[in-house]
């Protein structure tokens, strides 16, 4: 075991390469049967990858958004930062509106337009800074929660993690898998399970094939199949992402996230929640204040084109369930460790 | 609500259909998306149709494997029962060979043998008497065990089941599927969930279209959903069927029951197996005591030919997993209702 990390072994996908004049997106919706980049010259076609799911994962659409907003500032004059914005305006509305849902995008676009407004004649570096640090500071909170998060994991253990949490939804090294990436650096995780990930298949298709890329060999189980691997005692933690994190503890997260947390408490596994603290949301105090997603049931009935459901009947496809915090073991950010998350150690790490 | 079951209504599917010189099975490697019987005229044709899934479900199996032996009587003359047999063996080996991990194929070959065996020169028609018996018996332990399990359900009552264990894998009616449609019928289910069941989404492709024909509306789940289901309240049981039962009361079942079954008695949802006699195994101890069937990998890669994960991947495809009888609320056969199942209640009920 060490307690080092091999960034150079371990983080080698990047799923937006900034190449100084273009913005290049490796095409998610065509892996893991075909890798290559998508190259966008302006900020309509960068609103297009993100409407697209061309680029996915909330950390990565707002870093894809702030490269977009340089993208636009090509097209304009301004003499001071203030002007720019003004100008920019029309643009980062689009790119807003690719998906509004998604944190992230809003965060990043706010945080472009106050930046670049409060800058003078060099306003151009200063945004293009800005968008570099955006994505820097991905990465690095992506590396030190890795760190975190392995640190709770005893040697020899093997775990299981659920959708894809890894350097494709990021700006690299993943959230849940930057930790197993870091688990399996150092030596303290021998094994990796990801469930297939229902309907989407997100586990079958990107985790298993982010992984491969940094030398880790994954085993696929399907999201049904997983107290029994439990019961075998093959998996000692459940690592999981997050999409918002409340006042209290309580984690939304993909489809399934919950029904994992009630198997690995009947079974004695850990579980861990790691996500960036821009996840974390104090003003809604419990999950029960979570507006649960439904999608189309169309999606419950084909996969890639092939009808996989008898014709003309009913589906409930919620995309998100909230897992109550009494089942969650650990919470990690970059910055720091929550050990059975509760309100009180919530407030104590996050403020009001 | 009623006590009555119409099962002019709720009864209509039949797999397995018998001509008076052919047997007819319903093609279900092309449900839901093609409805057809294949005809076999020899019993080589009933052994490759069950190797093939052409017709699947243990019972279903079975039946269509004491057809085959009809058949293959058409290839021989005898003076008695016990010559018939003889000169039958090499047939019912082969059909014996199409599935050897189907208890009721041995099953119901051992029962024609011994039957026909003991017969003089009608020994014939006590063959296709027996035949018939198998299939009637079949059916009439099902709209037992339907009207059982239904009366343990309080009206108004949503249930969720896994795999397909209806019309489809028996003579008829169903085990769980059985129950689900018997409480249809007297008006104590009001809503019916099924979950996919991956790898093979028996339930998308199987168990929605066979509830479909006989008019009531299934509502499809990701397996993963199940959870966030029962947490909504829409569920008040789980419904299952059985691979086998064990001495003290441990079931073995497609994989997926158990993380149901945990998840149920998370929720306070009641949990129930409905399954033959014939699937109990007073020889076997406990679930620990049962081996369980792992295949081949390759299965979670595709669905339909399409490719739906990376390449060169490992993954871990168990076909069932245990639920152990403390989490089983109630099995159900058609000799009776064992509530809270245990050795000593397992024992009362089937002897040593």
């Amino acid at each position: 075991m060490t307690d080092t990390i091999d960034f150079d072994r371990y983080d080698r996908i990047r799923p937006i390469r900034w190449t100084g004049d273009a913005l290049e997106l490796l095409d998610q919706r065509k892996l893991p049967f075909e890798v290559g980049y998508v190259s966008c010259d302006t900020s309509d076609e960068v609103a297009a990858a993100i409407h697209s799911l061309t680029v996915r994962g909330a950390p990565a659409i707002g870093i894809a958004a702030a490269w977009g907003v340089v993208l636009a500032a090509r097209t304009i004059e301004a003499v001071d930062g203030a002007e720019a914005v003004r100008k920019l305006e029309p643009a980062m509305q689009r790119l807003n509106d690719a998906r509004p849902t998604a944190v992230n995008l809003a965060w990043a676009l706010t945080r472009m337009r106050r930046v670049v407004g409060e800058a003078g004649p060099d306003w151009r570096e200063v945004m293009e800074r800005e968008a570099q640090a955006i994505a820097d500071e991905d990465l690095a909170a992506n590396r030190r929660m890795g760190a975190l998060g392995a640190a709770l994991i005893e040697p020899e253990s093997g775990v299981l993690t659920h959708c894809n949490t890894g350097s494709l939804a990021t700006a690299g090294f993943g959230t849940a898998l930057g930790v197993i990436r870091a688990g399996v650096a150092q030596g303290r995780i021998g094994k990796v399970y990801a469930g297939e990930t229902r309907p989407w298949l997100q586990g079958a298709r990107l985790t298993v094939w982010e992984l491969q890329q940094d030398g880790i060999q994954p085993t696929l189980i399907a999201d049904a199949a997983a107290s029994h691997l439990m019961k075998t005692g093959a998996v000692q933690w459940v690592v999981v992402g997050a999409d918002r994190i409340c006042a209290n503890g309580d984690t939304a997260n993909k489809i399934g996230t919950y029904q994992l947390a009630i198997a690995a408490r009947h079974h004695g596994v850990k579980f861990m929640v790691a996500a960036p603290s821009s996840t974390v949301d104090m003003a809604t105090p419990t999950g029960a204040d979570i507006h649960i997603e439904e999608r189309d049931p169309g999606e419950m009935f084909a996969i890639g084109g092939v009808r996989t459901a008898a014709h003309d009947i009913g589906a409930w496809n919620p995309v998100f369930d909230v897992t109550p915090h009494e089942l969650i073991d650990a919470i990690v950010t970059e910055k720091g460790v929550i050990e059975r998350p509760d309100e009180a150690a919530m407030r104590a790490a996050f403020g009001a």
